[in-house]
């Protein structure tokens, strides 16, 4: 791929606006996309003129050569683009949230949708109807409109999503997730620098474990051992002290008490999957994630929540301020582990840099299945993604296979299922294993109730 | 395989009395096994002795032309064996009857180790530990004394064990189960003539399904939704009323209900998995399996548990009465459907017959992994078992897969890993994903009152 005149990026849900300003900003970072196109488009004109004037402003101020234009029409957003990526959240998180209230109405605290080894709160799987749709659409358009696009597709679940997508179509898709980069706050805590380290974490989207930690060249994996039992008190100790982020849950006893479970690190969100030993209510949350319960409690969600509109009032409070510069809120220098811009990077410049991403297996990984996305690095280059072999796993692998893996496919597949094949017993088998469950009543209750929430029509026609 | 004077069959746990008489009944009844030598093999000798008795005394009246010997030394009867037949049940059906009893007083209805797709109160997986160890401990000594013995596993669990002994040891393992033969329960109801018929069941024990249904040559899947519309109301009707054993499930509501839910009729003991939804309480089983709650239920165990003794104290009158021939108590006719002789005959005639055995996948069905012990109809001659191919299967098959083959080989899997492995996690990882389980405190509770029941001194030391 070359291109004089710069590439073409469509951004499919630019809407999300904080998320889209740090994207466009990282690209305008970037020479070798010099004279490209970014095209936003999303459904929501408000958002998208907002995002529009501050990405215009804020290339401006760094003096990028990125073109920025928007559009509602998804189709002639995609139309002939290199890139595209997709971060919609069908119907919004409001959404799902009435979702998660009928739910817990019918004893399924956090919503049908948290289940064992899936319990992030906007991982919508057995209740992404409309998600999942989106973006089967958005692949399709690409296979249609652009069928040479790298469909790049951040929109959770990365895990379903990546899954879906390169099984019912012929999108070059690769998913993307930063949560890989949360073994910094590991090395952080272990003191290592970053730059002496060599890290590999494989497994699936928001389950995967920290399979090599070198340190100059030598295992250092028993740091971690000695790391707990002589400073992990203390550290604890003044982490729930001053425990102001609910997201902080990296190095937390969770992590842990799975590693002591199941042999291997948990690295990103993986911490926050697990078991209902984790999760049965708000005060087991606590024990495990400190005082603020986790992200996918009560008071670390609303908060989450809230955050988004903050951010958002703060861009347009950024933009009324004409007098201050666009770079006073968000400096001008690139992020560290966007992966976005990481894997545009690499493709635009043939770099062959390895990158953490999603792409089916095919057989990359022992013991998950061949057409099954895994989260892995990867060579990428402007041929595309080039898996790396992974036969001399450490022997606990086999126990996080086991354990963690197979039982999280397992909830993939049939969340596929449910979106593909329909019918109500994919979601009564869904629910009858539940933890949560004491009856096939409730099961029944359950899904009538969800099914009549306004909005969900034809996801109710789809279940009938 | 050639012997002038016969074979060697040992069997061991030869005193299951009825079991083992049944089958030397039709060992004598193979011309092939002609001279051959059975050694009765047990650890109870007062068994042993009747079942030795009756055997001598039955041969003798069918003029057959075995010898039987018997001992408590069981590597004795293993060495130079060409035929070793496992059948034991280590420890006795009241160990586990102590062990469901203390689960139910933790909330564990039916005990630990019935979970979705292994409801059968005598397929011993997480809680079979002491029946691992002697089957594994049988495999070895297999090994060792009579490397090129078939080893004929049909001791519960047939789906754990068979892959265990085929991951763990060198012996030719095939697991052998004759639920598989419940399809003509369904040919009988259908009006069907078996010798028209052809059908095809896989999956794994206890969990597999009628993949291919055919008559005179047709397809005739079709004849069981038809029978269903039509006619099943009645029939259930009048087994309801006239239902006398608890057995009598393989037509029934609950085979229908997952015919409905999973696109394929179930066979054999299938029918007694699945997951709670048929199996919450008495009453649940009561509706699905009949006025006698299925084989599964506090009615249809007790029946079970006491028919054993039933049919062992009528061995022993029948050898009393030296007037009357044991041949009145057991016609000299070969038994239909009797994996273990039609195995062995299989292969002492090198016919290439095609049985239904459990022997690791290696590919054969697809979506299964390659090391677990799948059912399946293979072809049996001398050199062994030779796997046909499934690569044509109904689409309904991905459905099954999913959602009942999945979900068993992960149940598989965490059984042999505690087996292995050990460690409490095991057990903990067990129960923290069932739904009777309510708290972290109820599972923790309910390993430490299984653990310390009398005779689990091993087990309890094993899982901590």
């Amino acid at each position: 791929m070359a291109s004089r005149h710069g590439f073409k990026i469509a951004l499919i849900g630019a809407g999300s606006a904080a998320w889209a300003i740090g994207l466009i900003k990282d690209l305008a970072l970037i020479p070798s996309l010099s004279g490209s196109t970014v095209v936003l488009m999303d459904i929501d004109e408000d958002r998208l003129a907002l995002v529009s004037r501050f990405a215009k402003r804020y290339v401006s101020e760094v003096k990028g050569n990125l073109n920025i234009v928007t559009t509602t029409d998804r189709r002639e957003a995609i139309r002939d683009a290199d890139f595209v990526v997709n971060s919609t959240l069908a119907k919004g998180h409001g959404h799902y949230e009435r979702m998660r209230e009928v739910s817990e109405k019918y004893g399924y605290y956090r919503g049908i949708n948290s289940v064992e080894w899936n319990m992030v709160s906007d991982y919508h799987t057995i209740w992404g109807y409309y998600q999942f749709k989106l973006a089967l659409d958005i692949a399709n358009d690409v296979v249609d409109y652009a069928p040479n696009a790298w469909l790049l597709n951040v929109s959770n679940p990365v895990f379903e999503l990546t899954t879906l997508i390169s099984r019912e179509t012929k999108a070059r898709v690769i998913g993307l997730c930063d949560g890989y980069y949360a073994y910094r706050d590991l090395l952080r805590v272990l003191g290592l620098e970053e730059g002496k380290a060599e890290v590999e974490v494989i497994g699936v989207n928001h389950d995967d474990w920290l399979t090599r930690l070198k340190y100059n060249g030598e295992d250092a994996y028993h740091l971690i051992d000695e790391w707990i039992s002589t400073k992990s008190s203390q550290y604890f100790e003044k982490w729930r002290e001053e425990q102001s982020n609910p997201f902080d849950v990296h190095v937390s006893p969770v992590a842990v008490d799975m590693y002591r479970m199941y042999g291997l690190w948990p690295i990103g969100d993986t911490v926050r999957s697990g078991t209902w030993k984790y999760h049965w209510d708000l005060k087991t949350k606590q024990y495990w994630y400190g005082p603020l319960g986790g992200p996918d409690s009560e008071i670390g969600w609303a908060m989450y929540l809230t955050w988004h509109k903050i951010e958002f009032n703060e861009l347009k409070r950024a933009l009324e301020n004409e007098a201050k510069p666009l770079t006073d809120y968000i400096p001008p220098v690139r992020s560290e582990g966007e992966p976005v811009t990481m894997v545009i990077e690499a493709i635009v410049e043939d770099s062959g840099k390895v990158i953490e991403v999603n792409v089916p297996n095919q057989d990359a990984i022992p013991g998950i299945p061949s057409d099954v996305a895994v989260e892995m690095p990867a060579r990428v280059d402007a041929k595309g993604v080039h898996r790396l072999s992974f036969s001399n796993l450490p022997k606990a692998w086999g126990k996080v296979l086991k354990y963690a893996i197979m039982p999280r496919v397992i909830r993939g597949e049939w969340a596929i299922e449910a979106f593909l094949g329909g019918g109500r017993d994919t979601l009564f088998n869904w629910l009858i294993i539940d933890p949560r469950t004491k009856s096939s009543d409730q099961v029944n209750q359950v899904i009538d109730a969800i099914l009549k929430i306004p909005g969900n029509e034809e996801m109710a026609k789809h279940f009938s």
